[in-house]
């Protein structure tokens, strides 16, 4: 029976604010959504529009969720016609530079189909 | 009925790199299977027990993926006894940046709960 060395080093574990990172960004959506806002506020039609694929309640879910986390926020203007926006909010604006990474990665190393 | 701005700028689009990466990591398990990596090469049984939740055959399918991704290569030594490890591929050792990225990050906005 094949063993494993790991008997020799420490066990490997997943550092702990990076398992924290893929809770959010490992969740179906969530990246893609966060993606989206980085290049500007958006409504919601607009971003079900950007984010191929997702139901309206889904997206309506992770919006919240992602408001809940201080990544997204919401933004109704009075209007008239009221207007209601989602945008990057103080967390989602610092992951910019995690994004910016992961798409110059991506850029090197996931060629497109 | 609220109305959005969508119509005042261009739509708004996940950058297609980011979105591949997204694919990739947004696939529960995935990451953390990753970050685990990120501390060195390890058995299947101990990446098992540090991606808490996990079954044996998701595990499985999971490493084969990411290794059809480039991202992470099984390696057989013939011992006696034989060993099975994995350890971060070349496209792998190249995603640590983004993943000290997404941890710093993580860091500082989403707190240990």
């Amino acid at each position: 029976m094949a063993t494993t060395t790991s008997d020799t080093h420490e066990p490997r574990m997943c550092d702990a604010a990076l398992s924290r990172a893929f809770d959010v960004i490992g969740k179906r959506w969530n990246g893609v959504i966060l993606g989206t806002l980085s290049s500007g506020p958006a409504g919601f039609a607009e971003l079900r529009r950007a984010v191929g694929g997702i139901s309206d309640s889904v997206l309506s879910e992770r919006l919240t969720e992602l408001a809940a986390t201080g990544l997204v926020q919401r933004t109704v203007t009075d209007g008239p016609p009221v207007t209601v926006e989602y945008s990057l909010a103080e967390s989602g604006v610092a992951f910019l530079p995690a994004m910016r990474a992961l798409s110059a990665w991506a850029k090197d190393h996931l060629p497109r189909n």
